[in-house]
């Protein structure tokens, strides 16, 4: 095992892994930007270097810098936590080079799986769903109405070059691609300059649920089953659960092998997660993978058991899982709700500034992450997650009750936080029926 | 199911009860002194009421005008906590002849039990081992002789009228008693103007265990296993755990079974614990049934994943156990470490006073149960318990780590705690071993 580690972030997840550290016996080193100089997760650490200015450009996204730290404190391994560097696999080379363990994946495994185009192929190659697209630009009309034959009405039109909707039409029949394609060519072309488009299967109302996976060094794959993250707004996550409320058992063996085929095929290590996108007749698709230990990684360790970063710490060092797949099981229900710093008021505008008070929840069935605390100045340099608030229920009912206690329960004075929203998500008859999409917050809550 | 509750009581375990009401859907009604006023638990429940000035004997003692407050208030149920009036069988009466219901049990299950000789006889009753010990009062030599041979050596000499240590004397055989059993009479004589003295077989470097049982109103009882409570400085618990260390699966088995028989044959209703102390072969004898929630109940919801203060409300509104014997399993390793206003090195003396700062321990394995923040103080006319420190892990190594890491992590910046003494109770290798007994800590960590 490793006597010192290097975390190469902040905030909350460098907390939580400094926390993992201890309970180990690991020494652990943080790195800090000047705005972070008071921070728990500096505090906590049993080291601690400056690594630049308060912009992440100047600290930590500085790849020298944290080298430079690694190697003056006698780090042995680098966790790079999640966003900043986590999946960068010129950082992750870098380390290898410079002889730290990268606590994560290979570096050819983070760039096989970081584009998505190989990915997409390894996952084909690792009899893994898709989403049916046209092989390629459509030529002409006739590829396109004989790709959307081969695919199944309803497609969806993409412009290759597009962005932000445009170029992009649903086409339910064969009558409707046909005017579709002409405007989605020529939006495209207006838009970008180039008005290639392509074909995928239209996925209404899709959910989000996504699979962990861990793999050691020894051959030995295994999931810890999945993730419904499908409360979102603009892509951001807004809820996370595990297990995912509507997938029928058959659906949740089936994705969660899936995942671990895709892992085992492409000779991945250490924690990642499979994205899928279900759709309303529990059909599933990949999407891509997190190659790196994510956000919502505490409803899956509150459901398992299984302490996630521990794990991953242990397997970089070459030690065996101490579990197998049989051994893993689901017990009750785990949400977590992200605490942003932004006013859901005022179009979730982040609101960084200083916390005058604060009452952190607690009670049976509630843990809270975060390195928040009266006193403390949220900065304005980095993403506004302030704390993570996750709870465990024998069921979802019971969940959503103490979550919703929890969320009333937490006063941060000072600054406007997302618990306000997030509760009256919880509140909602779809989201208690478990019925949501990914585009459901967006239609039914802020359409306004 | 209740629509309201009053509360009479104070700090968390107010709070914790405010927490399971709102899980509920139930609303709860607080009662606080006028220095209570900005407690937690006055800000979370949906009503509350001043019950008097400051001192415990003009509020939370006052009985009229806790009724008062719950007749005003519309609540039909009394939840009474742990300590003030929670085991005081008049106020129970009260509440039934006010026609709230007690969430406890009966007056009559109380008073019976509350009794230290009617318990002793009802333990008996039900075949549970009692600490052997004289018939009465002794007569004289011989009589103190024959009583010692059935006991069996060693014996332990008490006063009757005693306390402190006072008229105390261990005889290992029947030489000493003869020569201990005069001491005992003159000291005793002197000490209490009564040398009445009894035999009670001596227990040797005696464990505390107890046992949760929770019982409803149709004949269902259900013990929760067991608490290990063993890490006691002057009869003040410092460090409670869920399973016992060192009890083997079949005394385990023998000792939960015969709390279960006790409460049974009582006829005791909702949620109590039977003490018992556990001697150096594993025998184990019962003390007395504590007729109350206790303030290390987290443990056992931690192993067994059973809200009891939820449940405790359910059974006194008529509900039936949701659950049978069979289906109550322990789940790995609960820990609670009470956080006192204490300052270990100044003899433990209390220290109210306003908290400055606070940093609360979280992530994977942490409950907090406190009422305490930033910014609160802690007043100096209550008992000076301000939070618990509640782990729970996969095994008791484990646990011992997390809790380490939790104590290390809560910052309580203006007053002193017993924070870093529970850290070097945990880190000590008897401690770890699990083979301490109740008088340890003041034998080996306090003797200087």
């Amino acid at each position: 095992m490793y006597n010192r580690i290097l975390i190469a972030n902040r905030g909350e997840i460098a907390l939580r892994i400094v926390r993992a550290c201890k309970e180990m016996g690991v020494e652990s080193v943080a790195v800090f930007s000047e705005a972070d100089r008071d921070s728990a997760h500096v505090r906590y650490a049993d080291d601690a270097y400056c690594i630049g200015p308060s912009r992440s450009a100047d600290s930590y996204l500085r790849i020298e810098n944290i080298i430079s730290a690694a190697e003056v404190s006698g780090a042995e391994a680098i966790h790079p936590g999640y966003g900043f560097l986590a999946e960068n696999a010129y950082f992750n080379e870098v380390c290898r080079s410079s002889e730290f363990d990268f606590i994560g994946p290979s570096p050819e495994a983070m760039t096989q799986l970081g584009d998505k185009a190989t990915a997409r192929a390894v996952a084909i190659a690792a009899n893994v769903p898709v989403v049916p697209g046209s092989d390629g630009l459509l030529a002409d009309e006739a590829h396109a109405i004989e790709s959307a034959q081969t695919i199944g009405y309803p497609v969806l039109i993409k412009a290759t070059a597009g962005g932000g909707g445009k170029g992009m039409r649903v086409a339910p029949n064969e009558q409707s691609l046909r005017t579709a394609l002409q405007q989605a060519q020529q939006e495209a072309q207006a838009a970008f300059g180039n008005a290639g488009v392509y074909l995928e299967k239209f996925i209404d109302r899709p959910r989000h649920v996504e699979v962990q996976v861990i793999a050691d060094n020894h051959g030995n794959v295994c999931h810890l089953f999945e993730r419904d993250c499908s409360a979102q707004r603009r892509h951001q996550k807004l809820i996370e659960e595990s297990p995912s409320p509507l997938l029928s058992s058959k659906t949740r063996t089936a994705i969660c092998e899936a995942a671990a085929r895709l892992v085992r095929n492409a000779d991945y290590q250490n924690a990642g997660t499979v994205e899928f996108i279900v759709d309303q007749d529990d059909n599933f698709y990949f999407i891509e993978v997190n190659a790196r230990i994510q956000v919502e990684h505490p409803v899956t360790e509150m459901v398992t058991g299984i302490d996630l970063i521990q794990t991953q710490i242990r397997v970089a060092a070459g030690v065996p899982l101490p579990f197998q797949q049989e051994d893993i099981r689901l017990n009750g229900v785990s949400m977590e709700c992200r605490i942003n710093a932004e006013n859901p008021d005022k179009n979730f505008q982040p609101c960084p500034g200083h916390i005058k008070q604060m009452f952190i929840p607690g009670g049976l069935g509630i843990r809270f992450d975060s390195h928040a605390h009266a006193g403390y100045t949220v900065p304005p340099f980095y993403d506004s997650m302030i704390g993570k608030l996750i709870v465990h229920k024998p069921t979802r009912e019971e969940a959503i009750a103490c979550m919703i206690r929890g969320l009333e329960e937490l006063r941060v004075e000072g600054i406007a936080t997302t618990a306000s929203f997030q509760i009256r998500v919880l509140k909602d008859p779809a989201f208690v029926a478990g019925t949501i999409d990914t585009k459901w917050v967006e239609r039914e809550l802020l359409c306004s």
